[in-house]
């Protein structure tokens, strides 16, 4: 009961935070702090289950070619199925495959899509795991009236569910990042030997919705990923930071795109200089921001660093979601928070053409969540060297949004679903037909086996599409955000009629 | 009066601010709204002087050879004598040489060292000039017991006189740009077809004295850079941004600078990208941040941009602050503001050793503040295109520390003054020893005669430095603010003793 009251202050704290942002940028860190959102929680579970220091280091076998360029529907098919069973040997192993050195792992923003699958799935490898999270993400909703199309627990009913399923407990900390005190009484107080950050705004439609939104986007993640790195230096020395960026930070550039670094040969001289960035929105920018923010105190304090330059997530099961309901992951459909493909599936299931923007030549990277969870793993378990900031790019396969497109049409037609793509006007400025080769090794050397975008995943996303068919709102679907509208006046201002 | 009153009441609100700032980055932007410091002046002045379009258009001989290499002592004084005469033809000129075009130029942070000096230029110029500015560099002095060796008056009696001695207004806007509501009733009055913003904190020690510095520095600059987009996006359109960038964006690579973006060929394809950014402290991070928004902005909105990646400048007079003592332009010696060469003619006068960081190999571009003036006047009567985001390196000499060292002992043994160079621990995180070449011939092209380092600018900074030798506090010398040991303890807590 103690713990439902602290959430709803929280929550009333964060109304109140947010009911300043439209406004002004700093209008929105004075609420935050007047509100002083300061309440942590540890939800009094022991830390009882860990076993101690892990000695094995296991390196699964390791795919020599990258797999990087997007392959046709039957070939894709044939290798899932032939990566499946390797699959299921490397997570076996996987339990015991973390070194002794890092037991204890925060992760911030572990309320969120990739943050939950994550905190459940180092939990389960027997990591000892804390979740820090403002819950800020479930106030969004509730603000511009979107939803998860899975009918996802409260966080504190998560943690209680697994505890009682798995018999591991997850210490978790209530509370905003931008705000130190909380912060660094977290960090003191789990002693973390990595901390993972995805507790960032992470909409490219959301920084784009006004200029409020624009502001508080680059002040939260960028001030938030400052405070981290502060709180690291002073507290925890040699904790491994895993940041969340995004491939996104390249932009589309006209050459192959290096993970993080690219050795230039200019006018008779060479360097290998910081990948050359271009991001398109205010989100994608303030993920570049903090790349910068982060390689500098590597250098200059001797940090290390892990710069996951995340591509596309798709997919919401993992093992340990589906375990139960109440674990169950999010997954965002509407136009603000939907990513490609799980969007284009919940619009198949309910019938509504799929939205192409634009051509739909626009390329990137994608990921099944299931490989976010390992990737992540895989950082953790074998960390830089202290003063080390090295750069990821975790996706496994890229995709224009056309092929995309086709993937969910094919599979709609063999449940019987008739669907068909739309091209509706881009609400993004980027470029529609463009080259994009992105490399994506590191992760596979370090024993990544994907899982690639196959009949079966996409059977099972329509299936859930399917399934919560009565909770889609047919009026988030179409995208209502413009990068060249965007304004200085607050929108999602609740008219009288919708009171 | 009533001025002086509004005053008094703005450094108020600013000391307010101030206050919260070591504890929390955030905290400061509640006292900063809270103290709701909107006041903006128009002293009343007439807009009366500007006699309206003007379509002489002027480009002075051009320097085919860009000027980029430290030369010899005698080679570079033979130029400055050379070059002199060349520059008095082009100043007499440029009196006319702004397009009609622009007519209106907002100055950003026009009460600080380079901002002052600008809107006096531009004034004489001829152009219609808006000073913005927060005077919160002023409150600065105040609280780390700094300040400047020129005794520069107040905002208000500067403008006083600039306007009883040359029959020209400034129009003064004093405020925040951070509080967006005070920026655009400043933009939306003022009308401007071009702003300079200076308005960051700009100096890289302030930004690692401690955690609360730090996040000041890159919130004001990111979120008030952020605020000018949005408001010129909405109210101003086709407004020229010209924007202080720094030279220190690009750090020291070890392949040839360029001009903002590089064409890099890489396995068969070829794309011109933004040069790669390996920023040096929070500062100068703050200012990629910006960089990259400010691009962004330009594709997606259409904007006219141009970032000015100046070099450290170093003077302190100008045709138009020397006019007067209430003109006068700042001179900041200390470690926290001071720049190295400012910096090395005030420790020769006091007879203190020249203080050289490390091994002083560290080699930058400098130039003349009387460059700066004519550089951002280019600049404005050169507009990009809509849409265009444009860099010009803005400098004119390179030097190593030793070299500056030199120069300066040679000075003063000119003037009977015993000189001699320290080599002090290095208190920042920086190269020693290595490789720059940094282009700068964009500006030149445009017209750009410069100022070269000279003997008689030596003499001229020397002497300014003996006039007010009894200001110098050398206690303010040394540096106190290390690179690796900033923390998350707000530092300058003013002891009992000193109260």
């Amino acid at each position: 009961m103690a713990n439902a009251v602290a959430s709803v202050r929280c929550y009333e704290a964060f109304a109140a935070l947010n009911r300043v942002v439209p406004s002004d940028g700093r209008g929105h860190a004075q609420s935050s702090n007047a509100a002083g959102c300061k309440v942590f929680h540890n939800l009094g579970f022991n830390r009882g289950e860990f076993t101690g220091n892990c000695s094995h280091s296991i390196r699964v076998s390791r795919r020599k070619e990258p797999r990087w360029q997007s392959v046709g529907f039957v070939r894709r098919m044939a290798r899932a199925t032939a990566v499946a069973a390797r699959n299921e040997t490397a997570q076996s192993l996987s339990a015991v495959s973390h070194s002794g050195k890092c037991s204890r792992v925060m992760v911030i923003g572990g309320d969120g899509y990739c943050g939950w699958a994550t905190a459940l799935h180092l939990s389960k490898q027997g990591y000892e795991v804390a979740i820090v999270d403002s819950l800020v993400r479930r106030l969004f909703d509730e603000q511009l009236g979107t939803h998860t199309l899975t009918p996802i627990a409260s966080l504190q009913k998560r943690v209680k569910r697994w505890r009682d399923l798995s018999g591991k407990s997850l210490s978790v900390y209530v509370g905003d990042i931008c705000d130190f005190e909380f912060l660094e009484s977290s960090l003191r107080a789990f002693a973390p030997d990595a901390v993972v950050h995805f507790g960032e705004q992470r909409s490219a439609p959301y920084s784009m919705i006004d200029r409020g939104r624009a502001i508080f986007t680059q002040h939260n993640n960028v001030i938030g990923t400052l405070n981290v790195l502060f709180a690291i230096k002073e507290f925890a020395a040699e904790c491994h930071l895993v940041k969340l960026g995004t491939m996104g930070e390249y932009g589309t550039p006209n050459i192959d795109i290096e993970e993080g670094f690219i050795t230039i040969n200019h006018n008779g001289r060479s360097d290998t200089l910081p990948y050359p960035k271009q991001a398109s929105s205010f989100y994608h920018l303030s993920k570049v921001h903090d790349s910068h923010n982060i390689a500098f105190t590597c250098k200059a304090w001797g940090l290390r660093a892990t710069d996951l330059n995340q591509g596309v997530v798709y997919g919401v099961m993992t093992p340990e979601t589906q375990l139960h309901e109440e674990l169950i992951n999010r997954l965002d459909y509407d136009a603000i928070f939907g990513t490609a493909l799980n969007r284009f599936c919940v619009q198949a299931a309910i019938g509504h053409p799929l939205t192409v923007y634009g051509k739909g030549g626009q390329t990137r990277g994608y990921l099944d969540i299931r490989d976010t969870v390992r990737c992540v793993e895989l950082a953790i378990a074998n960390p830089p060297n202290l003063g080390e900031f090295r750069v990821f790019n975790q996706f496994t396969e890229q995709f224009s949004v056309n092929e995309l497109a086709k993937l969910v049409i094919g599979a709609g037609k063999k449940l019987g679903i008739e669907v068909e793509a739309a091209n509706v006007p881009n609400p993004r400025v980027e470029a529609e037909e463009h080259y994009y080769n992105a490399k994506h090794t590191k992760l596979v050397e370090l024993g990544l086996e994907p899982h690639f975008l196959s009949d079966a995943l996409l059977d099972s996303l329509l299936n859930v599409a399917i399934k919560y068919l009565d909770r889609v709102d047919r009026a988030l679907i179409m995208p209502d955000v413009s990068w060249k509208k965007v304004g200085v006046k607050p929108r999602t201002v609740m008219s009288e009629n919708m009171a």
